[in-house]
């Protein structure tokens, strides 16, 4: 039983706090954030037992901290509250980028001797407090992004917060961390906004459920996303070539009426998707 | 009450012989296919009241038939039910592409006097009639698609027979049909097929919601959708430039860290698939 504080409490601080106090896996959930009014709802809502607007103050007693901030703020976050909490806390993250933050927090001493990056790969195309929900972690998986400098004590006990959660975990290495979230969840999420752009308005109508579903994410959040893509710059550019290269050759096969290539695009594209079904059906049916 | 004949009894003929037979809005529902067990499998659904595979004995008392084959099939299928149907029979059809097969159609005589161009807009990445049900067209558009050579009276019982399965009508040229569906439909197709292809198959277990809706449609048929991307071969390859364009901008600006521009672009697909949500209440919830 511990004390955990989060460092911004939206969708997935949130829940975090939620998943912690519906457990009884901490004894004190303690909210940190900018502004009161969300920290206030925040504790209505059952995500925090008790908040503050002072990081410093908010860490003080913490046993774990998770910073839940936009990426372009999580490694200043995690300095801040490595300096401001006690010896033996553990500090974690739930970034969706991971390289750029990592090496930005090793630079510093007493961040790196506390620090084990994390990724829980869950969420929604809806931000902000009011749509966290206690179970959003069950059987997802959550990247933890341990380096040769990562303190085994920590990584041990990072382990067992994420695993506590209901997360399956997964580890990687920042970098490879980024190449594959690039693919699987910030190059779909680019796609969604391409394809929401390129229909115009009045056709929107006739659109059904392939629309629907590929533009989803669309509707997500600005700062959160232009934030992400900016943080991982490269390794969205090199996913945006690969998937753009599949497109073009779609456009050959179907230029040239070359059958037996279209053919075979399709049953490739048909085959990775079975072979995601496959791996995922508990996702399938929660949502 | 009328005699209704269902050419192709898949997902979608079946799920019209649901809907007809649920609402007793036919005395009886004929399937004419080529897959007896298939048929079979109908008339146990409930889909259908009797089935033949000879298209000319099943036709020949239709007051209206419906022809839900691959676009492909669609023209010559049309042409047949209109030359052994009887005088006063309605032709429509449930194609997802419209100019090719409307032209075809219109150069024989018989089946211009009798036809009118369809296109529910419903379906599923699964097919066949296992997968059908009653209200799959309850509150979905549904297009027609007259020209100046349909008969006024066809086009009237178009209307009533696809608006007692619960659709909301369209009136489309099919030309102008092809344009929008190419963007609204063939366009997500291919681009969530070129999604699921450019994930390596390693990386799928770190795939979340994204990944998972952006790609669905990756798993539908192949037949069917090589069928419909050569059909409407033009229109899919200018809705796929025009949302190379849309990626090619995006990439630029990441590319050259242009902050302003990459949060326009992202607005201009939060707005409009805010658009798309405010028209669709209905289908979010349903399916």
């Amino acid at each position: 039983m511990e004390t955990v504080a989060i460092v911004g409490v939206g969708l997935i601080g949130g829940s975090i706090g939620m998943a912690l106090r519906a457990g009884a896996r901490a004894q004190r959930v303690v909210g940190i954030g900018r502004n009161v009014k969300n920290l206030e709802e925040a504790v209505r809502l059952g995500a925090i037992d008790a908040f503050t607007t002072d990081l410093a103050r908010g860490v003080v007693e913490a046993d774990v901290a998770v910073v839940c901030t936009p990426v372009s703020r999580i490694a200043d976050d995690v300095r801040s509250v490595a300096a401001h909490g006690p010896e033996q806390i553990l500090v974690t993250d739930a970034g969706s980028t991971k390289l750029r933050l990592v090496d930005a927090i090793e630079k510093d001493d007493r961040a790196r001797a506390v620090f084990v990056g994390g990724h829980p790969i869950a969420g929604s195309e809806r931000s902000g407090v009011g749509h966290a929900r206690a179970d959003l972690f069950e059987g997802r998986a959550c990247v933890l992004t341990p380096t040769n400098r990562t303190p085994g004590d920590r990584l041990a006990r990072a382990r067992a917060f994420w695993g506590s959660l209901g997360c399956r975990l997964i580890e990687l290495d920042p970098a490879e961390h980024d190449r594959a979230l690039g693919l699987t969840s910030h190059l779909p999420h680019a796609v969604a906004a391409a394809l929401a752009a390129a229909v115009p308005t009045d056709f929107l109508s006739l659109a059904g459920g392939a629309f629907r579903d590929c533009t989803r994410v669309a509707g997500a959040d600005l700062e959160l996303w232009t934030s992400i893509f900016r943080e991982n710059k490269e390794p969205v550019l090199r996913a945006l070539e690969s998937f753009q290269g599949e497109l073009t050759e779609f456009a050959r096969a179907l230029r040239d009426d070359d059958e037996p290539s279209l053919r075979r695009w399709w049953q490739i594209a048909n085959a990775n998707r079975s072979a995601y079904e496959a791996l995922s059906r508990p996702l399938q049916i929660s949502d």
